[in-house]
């Protein structure tokens, strides 16, 4: 159903202050959950809502947010995030790289001891606000193999990129490394949907698998290259900043160190490209991928991220929710003690 | 054939110090070269070292290497290269890279108007030879249309990745942003084989085919997944560096810029993580993966890099060198006035 945006927010924000979040951080959880919501990627809006206050509430995630600083540096730090809220925490330390990039040209905080983070999008676009370039990934609890084996030991570990530009969607590149996610999967088995398609997923034995109730593990892109790309993740994001990899790193176990990050602006400034030059040169660039020959059926030649924007455009006002989520987040709001409902719009 | 490693160098130095190049910078370039043929990565090793010539000829490749410090602070610098040899130009730009990354933690620098840089592993293994992490990438003439386009517009732009270990090959992921490499479809034209498999490629009018003599341009990998992360490339090596994108990098065009550059070198002492610390994470990760259970029919699970570190160990003495290259090379040399001659071994 159609949902009020305004109405979500208000629900989010009272529901997370009545488990005991302050109000300045349950903003910022809200929005970035709001944000996924409003650019249609629906795994990482309120869909997860019900998953994250069950993590508030076992205390696998602090109602508020800290981090020790382990070491800092003008170019670099590494936050030990204490099981905080991801999304805040990942705020924070979006901000932190963006003001050490405006310092040292380059700016990259990891953050260990972390929560999910959700839409790698949002913090990635925080930085092309900021007119540099983002690159933002983090590890997550095992669903794939690795290359040739049969048991989960890797995430489909999340890389968002984005970049400025002046009036075209800002390019972001928000991206799994397996070629779907693990939550559309689960999608169609709440659906009793029987099948997958060819090429998503396999079962135990590692074989490629069509049947939704055989699928254990989802299936790299590209192969090797996306278990390439995802150990490379695993060293950045988590091998490097001290934090947790595989299933370590799966978020609800209380004790275990959760999901890392990390977070690195590149300033254009420091590589002698003002800002203006920049977006620029980068309108020009997608202006003649634009204007490209299009494949027979093609309408549109879509840049990363724009499909994205033009739904956050077109949900200024209200966002789409299924039923079951509606459903879904007013339990959670009984169960909390908060008064506030999520209902459709007429 | 089999050709001695130590012949092949021989060679290629007396080849490239005949056309003028310098000595020391001729040993640079011979020994990326070398390296690539040794781990087994042949498109990249002499089978392009006529094509390299020829630009040093023809003045689109500078004989004797320099660069302009277009801008240079203790993180980040841009190098305007001249079009010099790219394999100098990198070698240089990656030990400055390491220097910053000592000082600063992170060292990145970009490379402009430079040529074709053959191997990103090269550079990326400098990297992790200095106990860091690398990130290397590059622009390159366009074999991909954007998605849903059919014309060529991007290359499908090289991005490697390094990281060191203690008794594992290091862990290196050397990938093109298309399921195969443009060269693999032109080795199976010149042999005159006719087909190709499914899902490499698209004729002219981006329909999928699998002709050889119909291929116009190539599958990105993972599908919009593959042409973002070109994009990317095209952003950071190109765009942010001030250098030159798609069909502007063509390398043969003298007066156009070439192919641009990034170098990045991520410290881990400044991540609060000392090198061996690291490096220990590292092997019980992959010891890790290396005990995952298989699939049926897989002998081995391998990690990033590790088949190309087994052929470089076992091509010390000897690599292999298809008959047409060695002819080639011969040529090359009459050509120049080189009296080296690459022959088999016996």
């Amino acid at each position: 159903m159609k949902v009020k945006v305004s109405e979500l927010r208000a629900y989010c924000n009272d529901v997370l202050t009545t488990i005991g979040m302050p109000a300045d951080e349950a903003e910022i959880f809200t929005g970035a959950l709001m944000h996924a919501d409003q650019r249609g990627v629906k795994s990482h809006g309120v869909m997860a809502f019900e998953r994250y206050t069950n993590l508030l509430l076992m205390g696998a995630m602090q109602k508020k947010a800290s981090y020790t600083a382990v070491i800092d540096s003008p170019a670099v730090a590494v936050w030990d995030a204490n099981r905080s809220c991801a999304h805040v925490i990942g705020h924070w330390a979006t901000l932190a790289a963006i003001e050490k990039a405006k310092i040292s040209g380059l700016g990259m905080i990891g953050v260990r001891n972390s929560n999910h983070f959700g839409a790698g999008a949002y913090y990635s676009k925080l930085i092309s606000d900021a007119d540099m370039i983002g690159i933002v990934s983090s590890t997550a609890g095992p669903t794939m193999a690795p290359w040739g084996g049969k048991e989960k030991q890797i995430g489909n570990n999340p890389l968002a990129l984005s970049a400025p530009t002046i009036t075209s969607p800002t390019v972001t590149l928000d991206i799994a490394q397996s070629v779907v996610a693990m939550g559309k999967i689960a999608n169609l088995k709440t659906q009793g949907i029987p099948d997958v398609p060819e090429g998503w997923a396999y079962d135990k034995d590692g074989n490629p698998t069509t049947k939704t109730a055989d699928v254990y593990s989802i299936v790299p892109f590209g192969g090797y290259k996306g278990f390439g790309l995802s150990f490379f993740i695993d060293i950045i994001s988590g091998i490097l900043v001290g934090g947790c990899t595989g299933a370590r790193c799966a978020e609800a176990f209380v004790g275990f160190g959760g999901p890392s990050h990390s977070f690195l602006a590149i300033n254009p400034k420091a590589f002698a490209c003002e800002p203006d030059v920049f977006k620029q040169a980068l309108e020009d660039r997608i202006a003649e991928f634009k204007s490209c020959p299009k494949k027979d059926g093609v309408d549109t030649i879509y840049m990363p991220g724009e499909i994205e924007e033009i739904c956050y455009n077109n949900s200024q006002e209200e966002t789409e929710i299924i039923n079951e989520v509606v459903d879904q987040l007013n339990a959670v709001a009984v169960k909390v003690g908060s008064k506030a409902r999520v209902s459709g719009v007429k």
